[in-house]
């Protein structure tokens, strides 16, 4: 199975402008890519990046500068077995997770993020593509059903948490302990703990 | 094992007052509730209302109008077996599930909730207690670890996605099909699908 990764490049995680400046946003980007990849590699697939521009990591990296949409459907159109897209911006995936994913049975496997987006996907039907404009996980559901591919749900709150903004840092330094948990910490993002809601705040040196 | 579902029967999810109204908010988290009992009951069990208040439902209740963590605590207390409490603002819970959250080995299972919060546990230590008050997924581990209990964490989006904020909605919108998702759409409530972020709103006819 061939496992992508896409992975924008660019001025990436601007709805985490409050609290991460650009450099900080393109180096806290590059810790999540870091922790998918290493999840892929410990569940044993070799993942390819699919980037928007050269990007110099530690995988085969295939640059594609068109919509995600039409990179993946790129990628699924040339490959006649199964293909799994994995996004970069889930550092709480473990191998376990992907072992799930993977696993499941279904022409079409379907990781939900939260808000009605697609976190994860393993395609197994020639005919199915991908739109990942607006509410990809219904979209994705109607594409697979018209098609006529079964689809299959992995519920899992590490791969349905996509981080884009504070409220997901929190996530990431309660479950995580990869690179991304490790760079918010070295970077004093920490969760403040009171008796209420637990927010991530930054706490400079 | 004993399953005890806690209800706060007064001036529930006072967070969606921007979207629903009082009574609206406590016809909502009725609707959630009976999701909850009836996927416990799919799930081949008898639960256990733990409400703050009396409240009409078809299951049998229990009142105890002290706090959370001090009313599951006395069911503890008082129960040598193992005690299930899952939370009653969880309408995307499935027997299938629950059957992962029961079935899991460890002296304490935790599903967690997004922000660092516990939204179902399963207690077979007696030793351990609960404190549900701030980042209480943290606090039950580290509580866990006082008392030697082996912690097993199950990774659910549809047991981490307790139902608090407008937000939140849009997972009921899209994963459920219960009474609160029907609730929703009888009232109103919809996901608006554009080409960015899903928002849940309010179309009154």
């Amino acid at each position: 199975m061939r496992v992508v990764v896409p992975f924008a490049a660019e001025n990436p995680k601007t709805r985490l402008s409050g609290v991460l400046d650009a450099d900080e946003r393109a180096a806290f980007a590059r810790a999540m890519l870091a922790d998918v990849l290493d999840a892929v590699r410990n569940a044993g697939r070799t993942p390819t990046v699919l980037a928007t521009a050269p990007v110099d990591v530690d995988a085969s990296v295939r640059v594609d500068d068109r919509s995600l949409t039409t990179a993946v459907n790129a990628v699924l159109d040339e490959d006649d077995g199964s293909v799994a897209v994995v996004m970069a911006d889930l550092p709480l995936v473990t191998s376990a997770v992907l072992d799930r994913l993977f696993d499941a049975d279904g022409d079409v496997v379907i990781a939900p993020g939260r808000g009605a987006g697609t976190n994860a996907l393993v395609v197994r039907d020639d005919e199915f593509h991908t739109d990942f404009h607006g509410a990809s996980y219904l979209d994705h559901r109607e594409a697979a059903a018209a098609v006529g591919a079964e689809v299959t749900v992995v519920d899992s709150h590490r791969l349905a948490t996509d981080v884009d903004e504070r409220a997901d840092l929190v996530e990431v330094l309660v479950h995580g302990d990869g690179r991304a948990a490790t760079w918010l910490a070295n970077n004093g993002v920490r969760i403040e703990r009171g008796n209420g809601r637990v927010n991530a705040v930054r706490v400079d040196d």
